[in-house]
């Protein structure tokens, strides 16, 4: 075992031994057991606007062992904390799954009428999932600092030498190959980096292009994947990038609601898993396409707004200049883009609300099919005028665009017209 | 670029011109242009049932451009080779996705009564990645060499040292991280190895445990996951690790149907894309487990073959002796294994053919609803022994196992007990 999985086992069981030695000096006094931690719910998170950020609010839950309605939780709290304690102690690596696995068993008791009864401890994964997550409030602890593994997704190469187990690692010696980031990056230490920017592609595909290509020698970037929806240690990993070797970090996703999703989960974090995004998220990740403007110009938009004057509150006035010109040409577009699915459109309503939807989509059958959508009013950090904007142009046009598009005008134009005509020039969405 | 990739290239023009002066010849020749290839059809697909491997018939189809019914298949194919062409001698890499996007637009003529048409090249990848394997079957290469990129999943760690682009890379040296296999693992160079065998595991977030607690180091494997369905790359790695460094593979899945069908992928590949299997399969790949046997014993097997006499054809005569004991507990068994959905039960009749369900399954209401498959006769392969027992042994019990369920019995039982002992005593299914 390496000297930082020592380290880190030492400190996970530090920090559980002190959390629960509340409820043995709760039963010593002769008190009822009870948990308090913050509430991990809609009502009870706050988007920061200043930092960009999503934060747990004040409101706490008492969870407690002798209260019929909570008994079940509370034991499913202890057991886990157990699971995960015998797992540290006994050096092993658990995952959420058989973490799951670990704890499910039946108990048996006698009820009132003195009948045999058996409860499970839980019945499915989620059950069990859901007190992990408590645990990680409660003892403000990511898992991943627990030792808890997962299954990993994201890469990354460049001129960055890491630390990492008891091994050093140079990035940028790792061939065709690439890096797979580790399930616990807070244990990674970064020891030199000579870059100037991170690069952080949603496609495997297309970093596997980029990659080959030289895009990070050439442009002095760490180029990073996500492959798909980034999971937890890749966002962590990129926040670490940005925050202790202040790296900016742009993103380059396919242009549709589904690729500004992925940045927005990279940038603000998932709204109903706040107090992960406090430590995973990275505020002030920039998106750099590809974005609808870059496919269509400005055009359509300011038609629409020839058209209805006003968009999500914004106006001509409070926009600005629209004098945008899209990178593909008429036939290129033609034989580029695909039409958005239903599904697009549901999630680009839940990132930018209903009223712009209903501003800018053109037939109104599609408008009625939206309807049950009516009551969403999207995520502050797409109430931008830029948001506003691009997913105008998505709902007009019912159209997306996918990266590789891109990279067929051929990878030159992707890796030394595209990305660094947006970076220089300052062309991304902050 | 890499001096690999760049004679990579050349070869790749050198087999593209060669293969396509067919046609100008034919052209100077005053003939008409026909490409002749093997046929990429079930049909025309045999198992070679003493090597192990799915090969492509003798039978060819004639593709010419004289015939409107091929004109547009011939036009797509020439279509396709010209635009690998161009991305080969213009340093690209493309991936297939990229590839439809190049190829793809409207060609706009006038038909017999003057009028103006329009047609598309092709208007769905699956067109051209078409095209495509008629490019890889006809020209005998494989798209990875002709630089083609794409997504990888797959991930290696362990005492093996190679070249990959201009790299020297110490797969041992990856800290708790791995190595991302390359797109292209043909042009990786084994340069020294110091192990007994490749250990193939269908989970990544079991590679993650078995890599952390140093599994690889202490019994001197290579560590590799396909992270579910293994791509093209990671089963070409694994048959060149076999192949060349005549190192044994085992694989490692769930105790469920698609688990078999992932190994029986390693193993055999796709009945349907025979013609890469011949490069991508490993023949001789063994499963050792999670197998239902593991999970069961033999007890319930037994009593099938009690009642039945026969099932798939084998006998208790032809079957030897069963007295496997299992490696769960009573206990342990009711907690870990997991319903079957119908979908695994429909998975399992692909496999193993339909009459061994008839024989093994006892609801009959399951078996009327099975009876669409009634026609289905299983592939070869699974016709063994072992795996009607298995197989016989999932209809009867209806129950899956998870990898996990067994790491949860402790990473040690799993690292340290059940993983050796099935290699060492054997205990595995080939």
């Amino acid at each position: 075992m390496s000297s930082v999985d020592v380290k880190a086992r030492m400190n996970a069981i530090g920090v559980l031994k002190e959390k629960f030695k509340i409820i043995l000096d709760q039963i010593q006094r002769g008190e009822k057991p009870i948990l308090v931690m913050p509430k991990r719910v809609l009502s009870n998170t706050i988007y920061d606007e200043k930092n960009k950020m999503l934060l747990l609010g004040p409101d706490v839950l008492r969870r407690s062992l002798i209260d019929v309605n909570e008994a079940r939780k509370f034991m499913q709290t202890l057991l886990m904390a157990s699971i995960i304690y015998e797992a540290l102690v006994n050096n092993e690596y658990p995952t959420i799954r058989d973490l799951y696995y670990r704890g499910k068993h039946s108990i048996g008791y006698r009820d009132v009428d003195g009948k045999m009864v058996h409860e499970n401890t839980w019945d499915e994964q989620k059950e069990s999932d859901s007190v992990i997550r408590d645990l990680e409030v409660f003892m403000n602890v990511l898992r991943e600092e627990m030792l808890i593994l997962s299954k990993e997704k994201g890469k990354v190469v460049g001129n960055l030498v890491i630390r990492s187990g008891d091994d050093t690692i140079d990035l940028s010696k790792m061939g065709h190959g690439a890096y797979s980031i580790e399930p616990t990056p807070d244990l990674v230490e970064f020891k030199d980096v000579d870059a100037e920017y991170v690069l952080v592609v949603e496609k495997d595909a297309v970093f596997q292009q980029l990659h080959r290509y030289g895009f990070w020698r050439k442009y002095r970037a760490i180029l990073v994947t996500s492959a798909g929806q980034p999971d937890r240690a890749t966002r962590r990993f990129v926040r670490r990038l940005n925050e202790e070797l202040k790296l900016p970090v742009y993103v380059l996703t396919d242009s549709d609601p589904y690729g500004f999703y992925i940045y927005s989960v990279f940038k603000i974090g998932s709204i109903t898993l706040s107090y992960e995004s406090e430590r995973l998220a990275t505020p002030n990740a920039r998106f750099i396409g590809v974005s609808m403007t870059d496919v269509f110009g400005d055009e359509v938009f300011r038609k629409v707004l020839d058209e209805v004057k006003e968009v999500g509150g914004f106006t001509r006035t409070t926009l600005g200049k629209l004098k945008k010109k899209p990178y593909l040409s008429e036939s290129e577009r033609r034989n580029y883009v695909i039409k958005a699915k239903q599904r697009d459109v549901e999630r680009a309503v839940e990132l930018v609300g209903y009223d712009v939807a209903d501003k800018c989509v053109e037939s109104s059958e599609l408008r009625s099919k939206l309807k049950k959508k009516e009551g969403l009013t999207g995520y502050p950090w797409f109430r931008t005028p830029d948001w506003v904007r691009e997913l105008c142009i998505f709902f007009k046009t019912l159209n997306k665009l996918e990266i590789e598009a891109m990279a067929s005008k051929g990878l030159k134009f992707l890796a030394d017209t595209y990305i660094p005509s947006k970076i220089e020039g300052g062309d991304w969405i902050d």
